[in-house]
């Protein structure tokens, strides 16, 4: 049931929108909303962190690391820690972001974790980390038998699309709600700070189908070492 | 890459989280939204069909129709047009639904289609009904060659399956706007509406995924007509 597509080609695909998604994420946090800072009494700059982190860890480096089996030209041992170390990163820039909405919070005195963006965000870093987890024990160290490694690769790859797909909802989720946020504070509906907010939200899921489609794609890579590129070579 | 459970079973959980968010989404519009109206003074009670249509069509019977082919106990030939009937009746319920929206934004005049919720939600009614339209003609009537039908088997899932997941989160953005817009008129962030809003989203997204895992799951189901619950069948 795979899409006959040349991942290495939607992969191009794939890093150009991470590298727009980056931009206008950084074009919003610093040139709309004033930039950052870690301690400050605009609290503001705290909390834009907070869209930065998720969105280049969790999203775009967690895609660029799904993705990286099919992407990177390597072999399957270099692979392998390639894809534990993004995810790896992705995961800690995602609590770090969302460590930064939470203190911005506490300093605003602002309830925490009444959204349901928050608490889709708790449970992805939950089980974004609890995949990380049993997949290097089974996968890397000290590894499972061929037997658990076969078996469970399915639910591996179901897992992993399946917090993946939430991180990116989450990210529209968030940038609607802060959006909605702006605009009963004033800001225009139909301004630049709008159109670029939700044109984000599109790159986002753009970036995260075309992701996906190469998860979903079978092996159209001329290669001689072309069973490296597959998911069935973990 | 298919994972391995019993498709019946889980298919089974789909149906009792259909009846929870219908029941639940039902409860929000009447006890807690006032109920419903076409024509009315009160311009709520026309928003209030707005989440009804969507969720039950959209979502819930967008979801039973995806399922169809694995949960139903027919032939194939009963199974397809009850496939195509279940989201034909998806669409018309969904347009209903975007339709009251529309509605309930010109009488009140609030502008339309300046959120990310309304972008997505057209695009989910465009490409919905596109992907019945070719697959109708695909694989209904006149219907393709068996070569045409194969090959395009794995275009028709992917896309389906991304329609899908657009509309199942574009529901949960709908809930985290309403939810905002009423909390920034005064509801409590912690009261029962706040919770019962909350709750629905996370059950509308294991309705999702209950669905999907029953899309990439491979045939446990004993039966001497195995052939007629697989997709391959089509």
């Amino acid at each position: 049931m795979s899409v006959g597509i040349n991942a290495r080609m939607v992969a191009l695909a794939v890093h150009a929108l991470a590298v727009v998604a980056s931009v206008m994420v950084l074009i919003w946090s610093i040139s709309y909303r004033g930039g950052f800072a870690w301690e400050s009494t605009n609290k503001t700059l705290i909390f834009n962190l907070h869209p930065v982190l998720t969105l280049i860890g969790l999203v775009i480096l967690g895609g660029e690391a799904i993705i990286s089996y099919k992407s990177l030209p390597f072999e399957k041992r270099v692979n392998k820690p390639i894809h534990l170390v993004l995810h790896a990163t992705a995961i800690i820039l995602g609590i770090l972001g969302v460590y930064a909405a939470f203190k911005h919070h506490n300093e605003k005195h602002i309830p925490n974790l009444y959204t349901i963006h928050s608490w889709v965000g708790i449970s992805v870093i939950v089980l974004y980390s609890l995949q990380w987890l049993y997949s290097f024990i089974v996968y890397f160290f000290p590894g499972g038998s061929s037997t658990l490694r076969r078996d469970l690769l399915p639910w591996h790859v179901f897992l992993g699309v399946f917090v993946y797909v939430l991180a990116v909802g989450n990210s529209v989720l968030g940038f609607l709600e802060k959006l909605t946020f702006l605009e009963k504070s004033g800001l225009d509906k139909f301004g630049s700070e709008a159109f670029l907010v939700n044109f984000m939200a599109i790159i986002t899921i753009l970036f995260g189908t075309f992701v996906l489609l190469i998860v979903y794609s079978n092996k159209k890579t001329p290669s001689i070492e072309e069973d490296n590129y597959s998911y069935s070579a973990i």
